[in-house]
């Protein structure tokens, strides 16, 4: 496998229509894993930056109804030219503005790949498809079977992230055990993980599914590496840091050492 | 006292409308202290999106006309919930539109807390309640007793900070001498510390005054942890980390054990 | 000289109208080198901001419709009042949007300086005046000869930063042979030093030409001292706090003994 290597080789443009929060940390962990990022949400524009990139990623997490009309022109072009488009819909499920615009995206867009949270499929499915964790400190999940139910009605790769991160297409679905807890403590680990995906995706395009499943991976085993490489004293936001230097330090002989899977 | 125990057991949602310059710093340090941010803007989702949380933080910091509607609409929905509501006032003075627009919130919204500087503070009185400092190259401060009037005339708690720091009531005042000058030369430590009040008045809600200035004091002790944290060529960029770590370990032990205030 | 040490004597206010994707990285940077930045683009208040302040920088990097009148007014009151005025074009040449506001830009305002690269300032001139570098995997270059010809054409001292930093008037130039090639894997870098270009002129003067090649050759010496301070196992992310920390500790003594450039 040489997902890594490929991103490196070609250095895929991901255009990125992002929420201003995390958009910072999105741009240096394309930058840290070998792809290029272009931030560009103005509707004037946004149709010419698609057209020079590899993929586009689309993420709601700060939406306003400017930028709906940027997201809705960038991936119907995206879609014509035949990119990896990549949705991350950040808050589906927390108001009626995240939810109906997340349904107008997966309906007017073909998107590859959708990585979301479990509340966040199911508010885009518009059925509660996600099982209670264990104990009460566990987040929402998604078993296997379901996520592959979501992927066929939502017509895409679904990777959800949870405690196992689950990674489906309607046939087959990966289960990812890599990643630590502490992720949670950071603003935009997630939506760092979308834009991989769209990286990932883009570099290795006979096989999305694996892809896909591979930047998942990649991110659990940064959050590994750099919980280990944290300081006496370091806490979430030297954390952020040490994630993305491991995505920067990371090969795909150190993926395929440290990621654990199981193929369905 | 449990200040920041309290935060970790309830985990508030704080609805931030802020400036896009420290937002990140913003959500990181919410998380750090056991809180959970949501950002979000836009006029069409701000009421569903606060009535899911626990407190409103709206800053001024980049002020736009588009969020301005969007914060008195906040606003509104938070005081008819009976959420806390706190206001950071960044360069009122700087323009019109600032003053203006800080003196339009104040009026149509009720805040529980008001956090800025002594020239912010003085902006949104209308009158300068300042003092300076005793040398050159200090900034202005505002004393207790000037602090309880501001406080009275603007009907909330305010968080003045300063080579000292207030925190007053109408009828009481904290002096608090944590902290460090060299917080100074990181951008939004005053961000920063508004939406940690945020926090900890929503978790604490028995004694607005004193969870206040829980919050001024932790930002101050993670200022003095920080700085003996910085390793040896670290700047301001890496004192930024190395605070909100030390909020992210800091407890009420710590807290208790450090922080050097006088009530009054 | 005297550059970095005039800049923490009158520590200049510096308006910045920026991207949303670095501009904390501009606004850390500004207040290491000892300036202060102020970050505001409403229309509204942009000539109230720009009027306080020593210096207006603009980048066009996250441009929309709102904020191009916002530039234009700001920078037009900063040129009535013989304030500094900085531009970088970011992505000129990508988008029509972003060429067509570049060239707005400079016909409508007097830059004292354009920071951009090879790609750019051929967009704001409109033909193409850049070389190929001698391998592939460089990007294009402005040689010393063409650098000249530009910022006669552009009435601007120009910054060109690629492999070797070009920092050019319509008489003379110099080349700068600082800075390392794994500043590219970080975001911002170019909007860091553009932001830290505004500060240096407008803190030193009487000489824009040298001023501005003081703030490169920082910017290159900031990148060498940070990557040797790079612990195990950090990468970009990490990198970005360490230039800045090192733009914080620099003095006009470090810059003196590993600054190397030479002068045409």
């Amino acid at each position: 496998m040489k997902y890594i290597e490929n991103i490196r080789k070609i250095s895929p443009l991901v255009h990125s229509i992002t929420n201003y929060v995390t958009v910072n940390d999105v741009a240096n962990v394309l930058l840290a894993c070998g792809a290029s990022p272009i931030m560009a949400d103005d509707e004037g524009e946004v149709e010419d930056i698609t057209s020079i990139c590899s993929s586009l990623y689309i993420n709601i997490g700060t939406l306003n109804t400017r930028t709906i009309a940027s997201m809705i022109k960038a991936g119907k072009k995206s879609n014509a030219l035949g990119h990896i488009t990549v949705l991350d819909p950040v808050g589906a499920g927390a108001s009626a503005l995240r939810t109906q615009t997340a349904q107008k995206l997966i309906s007017e867009i073909k998107f590859d790949v959708i990585r979301a949270n479990a509340s966040e499929i199911s508010a885009l499915c518009g059925e509660d498809i996600s099982s209670r964790g264990v104990d009460a400190s566990e987040a929402d999940t998604i078993d296997g079977e379901k996520a592959m139910y979501a992927a066929d009605k939502l017509d895409s790769v679904i990777a959800v992230t949870g405690k196992t991160d689950i990674v489906a297409s309607k046939d087959h679905y990966f289960e990812i055990y890599n990643g630590r807890k502490e992720m949670k403590s950071i603003t935009g680990t997630g939506c760092q993980l979308s834009a991989l995906t769209a990286a990932f995706v883009a570099a290795n395009r006979e096989d999305t599914l694996s892809a896909c499943a591979a930047a998942v991976t990649a991110m659990g085993v940064a959050g590994e590496i750099g919980f280990n490489n944290l300081l006496e004293g370091e806490g979430n936001s030297s954390y952020r840091n040490r994630i993305i230097d491991a995505i920067y330090n990371m090969t795909d002989t150190v993926l395929e050492k440290y990621g654990r899977s199981k193929f369905v």
